[in-house]
Formats: C-alpha cells, sequence, structure tokens
C-alpha cells in the first residue's frame, strides 16, 4: 500500500510557477520518433506525415472517480494513463507514436509527487516507443485530472474498426479476464483496512498478479505485432475497458450482428476465479463484467481457426451471429443468458469500488 | 449575466448513463474534413494523411481556475475552449482540421447544460471548418473540466515556431491589447453586486466590445489566411493567453534574441483603456499583462515592412535585438522599461479575477 511518502523532500509547485513546472517537467525528454518534428515548447507540436492513416484517441482520468491515490502509487498511475491511450490506438491495429499530456494539478501535490506522476509517463513512452510532444499543465481545485491524446498511424488495409464483425467470425480475446476487477476489491478491502488500523500491513503477497492486473494495465501492442507478423487482420477490435460483455455489445451494436460465446472458453487466471469467490462473486459475472483488463477483443473469420488457436495467450471464446439472436452467453449448465452491458452508469457517483 | 437557467427542463445525467450521453452528444455531427474517415464512436479516430506536418496542440479548462460559471454561458464556454486550440494551431501557421474533446462533469450539470455547452463546441466546429472526432466523457468529482486536443496540418516550409526570430526583424501584433482582461473585471464587478443583490441588473451594455473579448474568443485563423494570400511566413508566432510580456519573451528565450517595443505602438481599444482607467490600472501594464486576447504576435523579415504596414489590423510595435539587450519597452516619457513575465505563478489559487 503505497502512498506518496510525506518524509519526502517536499518543494511547493508555488516556487516554480507554471512556466517552471513545465519546464521542469519537459527538460530531460527526448524525441525518439522520426515523424516528430516539433516536440514540447511551442503552441503545438509538429508531426510529419507520409503516407497511411493516422489515429487519434484521447481520455480522461480523475482522482476519487477512476484512480485512488490511497492505494495507486503516482508512478503506476502515470504508467497506466498513457498505457490505456496505447491500448485505444491498439483497438485499432495501429501503433501509437506520439502523446500530449494535460495534467490538473492542484497544491496538495508537491513537485516531487508530480515527477513521480511524470517517471510512470517516461517509463511507458519508453515501453512504447512513443514521443510525449506536448500538453497543458494547470492548476486545479479538484485534486489530480489527467488528460491524455494518444496519436497513432496504421496502414489504410489494416485499419480495424468495431463495424465489420461478420456473421461466423470467431470471437477472441488476448489474456485472462476479469484480474484487474478483484484486484481492485483487494486493494479497497485493504484500504478499510488500513483506514482502521493503519499500524496493519497491507497483505497483497498473494494477491500480487491480480493487484498488478489493476496497478499495472499494459497495453497488447504484442498482438498488433503478432497479427502484422502472422498477416492476421481482425474484422473488428476493441480493448477491454468496460468489461467484456458491454465492450461485445459495441462490437454488435457497431456491426449490425449477434454473438454467442461460451461460460466455459472464457480465459479466467486461478486467482481471479479464487478471490472472485472470496468475495462471493461469481468468477464468471467478474470476467463479463469486470472491467479495465485491457485485453483486446477480436473477431476474425473463420478461416483463420488454426492460426489464431495455436497462438499462445489467445482464447476462442465464441462466434458472431445474426443480429436477431442477440448477444448471449452459453452457460456450462446450458442455458442462454443474455448479455447486458453494465459499465458504469452513475454520474457523480464513485466508479472506483462500484460493485 | 447568464447562468444556466433553473426552469429550464432538467434531465439527470444518471438516467443516460455514459453511453446513452456520448451517443446523446454526437448523434448530430456530420464529418466535413475528406481527411475524417472515421470519427466517433471506435476506440479511436482514423485521419487520411497526405504530405506535409501535422500540428497537435492540447489544453485543459479548469472550473474555478479558468471559468467562472456564474457569468460564462455555457454555449461561450464551450466555443471559446475550442477556438483556444484552434488559436494554437493558428500560431504555428497552421489550420487546424479536427479535435478530440475530453469533458469530466459533476452531477451538478443536467443533461440541458451539457447540451448547451456542446452548442458552443459545435457551432465553433462549424465557425472554423474543423470535426469533431473524438473523447472522452466522464463524471467528475470537481465541477467540469474540459480538456481538448486540436489536430492541423502546415505545409513544411510554411511552419513558424517560436524559436526563429532573428536580429531587426519586426514585431507585429494583430487586434487589439488588453480587451479581454478589463472585460474580466467587469464581469467580476458585476458578479459581486449581483451576489449582494440579485434583484439589480448587470449593467453590461457600455462593456459589450471588452465582455465579448472574455467571452467570446476567437482565434485568428483570417491573420494565418493573409499569410497564405500575400505570401508572407513569419520568422516567429505565438498567440496572446499569457499577456504581450510574457509571450513575448517566449520568443525570446526561445528564438535566442532580445527585444524592443514601443509604448505609443501598442494598440489599445479606447474602451480598454477607459475601464483600465476606471479600475485604476495602468493600459499599458494592461496591455502587456492582460492576457486570454488570443491575438497573434509574430515577428517577420524588415523587408517586409509595406506589406505588414499597409495591413489594416495588424499593428508594428517594435524589433527583435540582441540577446545582452534584453526585452525591454521603451515608455512613451522615454525610459526604457525591463519586460517580465507575469503569468499566473500560483498554484492552487484561482486564476480568474487574479491581479
Amino acid at each position: 500500500m503505497t502512498e506518496y511518502k510525506s518524509e519526502l523532500p517536499r518543494t511547493e509547485l508555488d516556487q516554480l510557477g507554471e512556466f517552471g513546472l513545465i519546464d521542469h517537467l519537459t527538460k530531460n525528454i527526448k524525441l525518439v520518433q522520426p515523424s516528430s518534428q516539433l516536440g514540447i515548447g511551442d503552441d503545438a507540436a509538429a508531426i510529419k506525415l507520409k503516407k497511411g492513416l493516422m489515429l487519434v484517441s484521447s481520455d480522461m482520468l480523475m482522482e476519487g472517480i477512476h484512480f485512488d491515490l490511497t492505494y495507486t502509487p503516482l508512478k503506476h498511475l502515470g504508467y497506466k494513463a498513457v498505457a490505456v491511450n496505447i491500448s485505444d490506438i491498439a483497438a485499432m491495429n495501429g501503433i501509437c507514436s506520439q502523446i500530449t499530456v494535460n495534467i490538473g494539478l492542484s497544491n496538495r501535490f508537491s513537485l516531487e509527487a508530480v515527477e513521480e506522476l511524470y517517471e510512470g509517463i517516461h517509463l511507458a513512452c519508453a515501453h512504447y516507443g512513443c514521443d510525449l510532444v506536448g500538453g497543458d499543465t494547470t492548476s486545479s481545485r479538484a485534486g489530480l485530472v489527467i488528460s491524455i491524446t494518444a496519436i497513432g498511424a496504421v496502414a489504410p488495409d489494416k485499419l480495424v474498426s468495431r463495424s465489420e464483425a461478420k456473421i461466423h467470425d470467431l470471437i477472441c480475446v488476448s489474456g485472462d479476464l476479469g484480474g484487474a476487477y478483484v484486484g481492485l476489491q483487494i486493494l479497497e478491502r485493504e484500504k478499510k483496512v488500513f483506514l482502521s488500523d493503519s499500524v496493519m500491513k497491507p497483505q497483497l503477497e498473494a494477491y500480487e498478479y491480480i493487484v498488478g492486473r489493476q496497478l499495472k494495465a499494459e497495453a497488447r501492442t504484442d498482438v498488433v505485432q503478432w497479427f502484422r507478423d502472422s498477416g492476421i487482420v481482425p474484422t473488428a477490435m476493441i480493448d477491454l475497458s468496460d468489461g467484456l460483455a458491454s465492450d461485445l455489445l459495441h462490437i454488435c451494436k457497431q456491426s449490425g450482428v449477434g454473438a454467442r460465446i461460451y461460460e466455459d472458453k472464457l480465459p479466467i487466471d486461478a486467482t481471479t476465479r479464487d478471490v472472485a469467490l472470496e468475495f462471493k462473486l461469481n468468477p464468471t459475472t467478474v470476467a463479463l463484467h469486470g472491467g479495465e483488463d485491457y485485453e483486446l477483443l477480436f473477431t476474425v473469420s473463420q478461416d483463420l481457426h488454426g492460426k489464431v488457436e495455436d497462438q499462445q495467450g489467445i482464447s476462442i471464446i465464441g462466434h458472431i451471429t445474426d443480429a436477431s439472436q442477440g448477444a448471449e452467453l452459453a452457460s456450462v449448465p446450458g442455458d442462454m443468458v443474455v448479455l447486458e452491458a453494465q459499465g458504469w452508469r452513475h454520474f457523480g457517483s464513485r466508479r472506483i469500488g462500484e460493485q
């Protein structure tokens, strides 16, 4: 349970001012993309164009809604904020090349805290090979706000939208499902213990995998690379941010199709399953509605069955059906369960820990 | 003094949920740019590339820091949030083609309020001919947060950065200075009157021009068009968001030069001057440090003197000097005053109405 440690040196942001802070945060940025002609420090970044399609994705993370700094280290948060945007570019079958980062900060944050956040942002940029080319830093009356725009590219014939899934296509997913959600439950539980008795040490060792799924999200750019290497172009794709059911329904709606997935095919890690049961949650429900796994959900033509089946870490979980059949789960006992979106619905209520 | 009127119908955002709200807000968007291949509704927008340089600019506006909804109509706010980003693209001598909009909303806002905000966003897109191609809508515990990324393009030989101003270049500015700042002073004063006696009607008629400068900011894309038409490529350019002094110092620092500007050349509107004096402010100080005018400050080679001098609405206010001379104002009495940045320095304090 890491919170920003108060015994560390503290530099008030007031001492630097806006320009000082921007200078400080950007002085070590090195641009690596040949297309990054002009980065931070002007009115806009300049990116050279060659050919192909540019991709743009944008996400905003708000303190108290999307993250809780009681148990989210700022470095992890910075990394995740970048990774989730790169995941959106990956979900179009594209590669991210540049990001811009807008940050709103209340005076609760010291310079060291902001540096920790940016350390995570820079780490993610280095890991995914993209450049931080611009953004805005401003004060906030509302804690921390992070808004990131990711820019990427894809060849026009490799673009994968949500709207081209066809009947009989295979429905596939990378990795495993529900881990990030049960990881969050563990973090929320340990927070309650910590708040009631701050001497208690959090017990996270046994939960390392699922807590990592929540705190250390990764974009599946390796899956996009595998598509490239093996000549696969999915018919439709989305990254799993809201949960399998909700995200599959996006594909169904936008492609004008139905879907049937099979409960016994859902990839669920053993720890995820155990912890779900510990919390008296059905592991299948967790896999369907957990969200924040940032795995790729994609559909491919049936004739790619062999190629996909042989690939480690990719699961075929069902197939696309006619729109009239809707989206359904074939349960292990043999019932058909209609899939419903259960994304967060409540404006103004907290998303974190929402059941 | 327009605030969102409580007698209008009120639809709670809760009733729609996130996806419902996004659907609602985006259902009428029509893409007009040939390069906008895929807009809102997928993981990322897709923009076709041809040749040239892509420009990306990003800004975040926070309630209570950058705007006060007591006197800022949401429609105006939406318009301005777009215009200031397009202004950043214009400051690179580029044309904006697409924007993404991330919005954070607390449950204080009704659907009607959000619609009013988006009405302004759509109006600005229509006015500047750019497409809204993506973004994120999320809940907020902190009132309204607007984060916009603008994407544009410029031919490589037309790109104007802040870093290429040369000794003897002319320093020019479009429009007039300080209006947005004194407009804000009027709005703040009327707010105080309104808060102490809500029956009092605000007296804004005489201040229409300067209040409009504050609430209805426009990007000077017409100046960029004039550069195109007249074959002018400035050596350096910036848009005036922080104030003439602060923004000129950016050019000096990044170009490694000094600057001398002349007090008697500063374009100040008569209303701006009168209202500054009414508030016991020096009109020159207001012109130097006012900020938010979103005019273009640019430098051009001396041999363009005739072309620039003849252009209505463009003022030549000084020239670039050697770095060793620093940046200075030649005052009307004949003194040399060293220019200092006076942007907002205080993280966590309110920017609005800051003196």
